[in-house]
């Protein structure tokens, strides 16, 4: 039995997210299924997190165990070339939604769940009053002007140990609402300057959220998010009040999938 | 007579190009019936740049001229809104291609083709093994390694003056293939500030070319970077015999449309 930890890449947009469920496409029966084209194998491929349907990865971890051994090379290579080939994901449909960017040998104890230190997540906001194009699917679109400096204001006072029932969803499951955010920082006009930034530049309507922590709620991010919103749009919300309520109708709404990436985790 | 200059973001990939042709749809012609729809004007817009199929743009300037007089913040929300409900591109279809970031009222002298002093465009190519996810038509995939203080080394003798015979296309209607290109950058592993960079953090997979010249010839961007490319793969191109030779066949293939942006437009 040889264990493998693999760094993905996805697109969220078209799948169920990561779980597999009865319907629809997950990106977790995605790589399953092309990981069994390969070497005729049924595993089950955990991941660091359950992201949600239309949630992207920019570096998801996950780890299988096979049977037979292969190199790490081989077995990225096969996997990406089986998902390439999966309806209704083929090449000629426009291409897979997930991809795997690294593949190497661990050890047994290696866990990809439960073994995670720290979750990274990011959150990014398109806010300008022109609709959205070259980003689609990729970003929220909020074309009213946010108070950036109300949003970093209400942001410090989520940082810490809470009880969050105000800001997990009523589907879930975490043990306890327990749990402390370490850090979340709010980037926003740092895309000016063409050396650093791709296809953003010349750019400052991007803002961008980005949160680390242990572990998160079911749709902590985006409730998260969705609240900060509506203190960037000036409305009344306070966070400690809203903690205090212990009432999910306390804080804002979900903010959308599409902006949401897993941007890594640690160990 | 009131003259309107336009700011655009285009997505060019499910389009024929910025030039309305027989068949298929262009930006411009969305954009022209996008004003008629609003004002019932049938203008000509007159765009810095006429980008091919599959182009993209980040911030295109464009004018046309109305016969009324209307506010521009009230033609950036009409013409945004028909841009929006015009089929195929209808909100239920996935969103328009083209975005108008900016507007405003300038001189009836203004003309963003012929007054264009600088161009500026971006290549964006994608230098990694694994195959592209959320970058699809966004960037050229090129999955082996890229040499690039050779293609750094090569884009040198690419500035200034030089008769491009070589690198435009067969079917260029440039009255002289002499230019002048005025600057490329190539930036990569710029991406590994959080800080700096949103979508594209925590890669060093990204590699940029920019651009700057008054004029390009068509296909001249995509000729170069496909030239450059061979080079970073260690095809023995020289620059210099490349120029000399005045013919299409010593430099190298065209590069995919989907990697390349036309940036910006100075007057």
């Amino acid at each position: 039995m040889t264990r493998y930890k693999l760094i993905l890449e996805y697109d969220g947009t078209d799948t169920v997210g990561w779980q597999t469920q009865a319907d629809g496409v997950s990106v977790q029966s995605l790589l399953q299924d092309a990981i069994f084209q390969f070497c005729k194998e049924r595993v089950e491929v955990v991941a660091a997190g359950r992201t949600d349907a239309g949630v992207h990865a920019l570096a998801m971890t996950a780890h299988f165990d096979l049977e037979k051994e292969a190199e790490p090379e081989t077995v990225m290579a096969a996997v990406n070339f089986h998902l390439n080939s999966a309806p209704p994901f083929a090449e000629a449909s426009g291409g897979r939604p997930v991809s795997v960017l690294a593949c190497k040998r661990v050890d047994e104890n290696f866990h990809a769940r439960f073994g995670c230190r720290m979750r990274r997540y990011k959150y990014v906001i398109l806010n300008r009053r022109a609709p959205v194009v070259l980003d689609k699917n990729r970003v929220w679109w909020v074309p009213r002007p946010l108070d950036i400096d109300a949003m970093r204001a209400a942001a410090v006072r989520l940082v810490g140990e809470h009880d969050w029932t105000s800001f997990r969803a009523a589907e879930c499951q975490g043990k306890s609402p327990i749990k402390t955010l370490d850090e979340i920082k709010i980037i926003s006009g740092a895309f000016q300057s063409p050396d650093n930034c791709a296809l953003r530049d010349f750019r400052d309507d991007t803002i961008i959220f980005e949160f680390s922590a242990r572990s998160f709620l079911h749709h902590q991010v985006r409730n998260m998010v969705g609240t900060l919103v509506e203190i960037g749009l000036g409305k009344p919300y306070d966070i400690d009040e809203i903690f205090t309520a212990k009432n999910r109708a306390a804080a804002g709404p979900t903010a959308p999938a599409s902006g949401l990436y897993f941007v890594g985790a640690e160990y």
